[in-house]
């Protein structure tokens, strides 16, 4: 019998006590957790949640489960530009999926490793959570921290900015595509695209006080965009040829599969930006040093709406479309 | 069709815009949201998952479901004697359930009423959150504020020290019995205790600079002072006659099982301190000025371990409790 309170200890406590420097004042262990946010600075907080079968497969790796969760949460904080701090976990589990306790301790072990790693690497403690039973769901609330007024939003585009993109995109959707498929090598590029996406906070960050407007791209280039254009009151003209597709993903699809793949699969998780033209060279040039590239896709225009691509390319990830709610 | 998108601006979006002194500089429909702590206070987080048939019935009134997603939540701020500020709802929602459309709205209209009232009543704003498609689970974040070190937690008590509690005891349990006994007249008290608490945030507050320690009880008086024996080393003698027993609680099921609801039947939400023999009268005619009793119900000893309680009463309530997991 492993009760609630051993598999939060053993798992998701953080794995050294939190440094001083951390903002972290009282961590896991007690009804709430005290942090203590940096002066100047604004806290910047959003919340996502990943339902199996709905937002991963329900076979999906562990690891790549807590990876991902945590991933598309931390792109929220990309797309503001924030350093990510803190974050809490809330996991439901389906007790049922585990045939044994070895099973189970193998799953949350490498689910905790997943999620445990992406946090280290993008220095966020996770300060706090809650696991209950139920059908596999995971919630995860992100917290950082901007400089005050320097956050980017998605209302500041102005016609005659270019459009921009970080990375490369479709690599959701064909990773997505391929596991269907029954493509169960991880390593795979794209399979790595759609399961372990990883959040463009150093991007962001860099691009802070450059870029006009900026959001992340979860629900496909074009629903996020018109999110983009009717937060900044602008329309877009796209330029087709210009989407950078990931790699492998035309071989694999075709071209046309392809920049359909790139405007409305959505999980790709790079940054869609906005900026002065005369200042898309040094953007260019700070992301260079981090090794992404940011690829002009097109163009902010007075005129509403979009130009450059297809009506039927125009179709987002909804969760409800279809259904009579 | 209802995308997700409407859904969330039709239900979910502050029904005004938040004030400059909300501390909130942008609010929902970006990537994330803006906040800005006040200088001199911790941020005091915490994160609630509330299941279908696992933490509610699923028939539970809609009301109901959205008050009680918040209020457990809320009732760990009180435990830390936070003022609570900011929220965010990550609501997964099942589409079967809906026959209809209009029982659909019905639903969603009801469930966020339940649960911005509740947020109004304690000046909390809904600042962000996620609509998923899955088994109806809610996940909510909760933020509030807390001078500097002037939070309650679980380890402060003292060997000498009273014990007491907030309120009456055995709703939780008391009500979710009645329910499954098929009793549906919502105004029915115990039904209330269960289904609509209170999170003691002002009992919270007005505690602060008084408790020498704190937590809330959500699994049980005894299970929940394990924890607190446990942070602040020290044991307890529990006064089995001194428990207040919620009114009509005995009458409905005995004294005995009352009792037993008392100890361990969790779902309370009452708040559970521990004091200076010198402070309980002070800290009983704070909370008299609010309306809410505190009663002593036992004592701290240097003795590790619980006296005056019967080992079968020692059961809390757990998630994976009797489950190989």
């Amino acid at each position: 019998m492993l009760a609630e309170f051993d598999l939060i200890r053993r798992y998701f406590m953080s794995p050294q006590e939190a440094q001083a420097t951390d903002g972290v004042a009282l961590g896991n262990g007690d009804d709430a957790t005290l942090l203590l946010p940096q002066a100047g600075q604004q806290l910047v907080v959003s919340v996502d949640t990943s339902v199996t079968d709905v937002h991963f497969p329900c076979d999906a790796p562990a690891y790549a489960i807590g990876h991902r969760a945590l991933a598309v949460a931390l792109s929220d904080l990309a797309a503001m530009g924030a350093a990510s701090r803190w974050c809490l976990m809330a996991l439901t589990l389906d007790q049922r999926v585990f045939t044994d306790s070895e099973m189970a301790e193998h799953w949350l072990s490498e689910y905790a490793s997943g999620f445990h790693t992406l946090c280290q690497r993008h220095a966020t403690i996770l300060v706090g959570g809650d696991v209950t039973s139920g059908a596999l769901t995971i919630g995860v609330t992100v917290m950082g921290e901007v400089p005050i007024g320097k956050a980017m939003t998605r209302s500041g585009a102005q016609a005659g900015d270019a459009i921009a993109v970080t990375g490369a995109l479709g690599g959701g959707a064909g990773g997505l595509g391929l596991w269907k498929q029954g493509e169960r090598d991880i390593s795979h590029p794209l399979l790595q695209r759609y399961l372990l996406p990883e959040p463009r906070l150093a991007a962001g960050i860099a691009l802070r006080g450059i870029a006009t407007a900026a959001m992340d791209i979860s629900d496909g280039l074009l629903a996020d965009l018109a999110h983009l254009r009717n937060a900044s009151k602008v329309g877009a003209a796209i330029d087709l040829e210009a989407l950078p597709l990931v790699d492998g993903l035309e071989h694999q699809v075709g071209l046309e599969a392809a920049r359909k793949a790139a405007l409305s699969g959505g999980d790709d998780y790079e940054l869609l930006v906005t900026l002065a033209p005369a200042d898309v060279a040094l953007a260019q040039a700070e992301l260079a040093k981090l090794g992404i590239p940011l690829t002009v896709i097109g163009r902010c225009s007075e005129t509403l709406g979009v130009t450059g691509v297809a009506p039927a390319d125009y179709i987002g990830w909804q969760h409800f479309s279809g259904v009579t709610l």
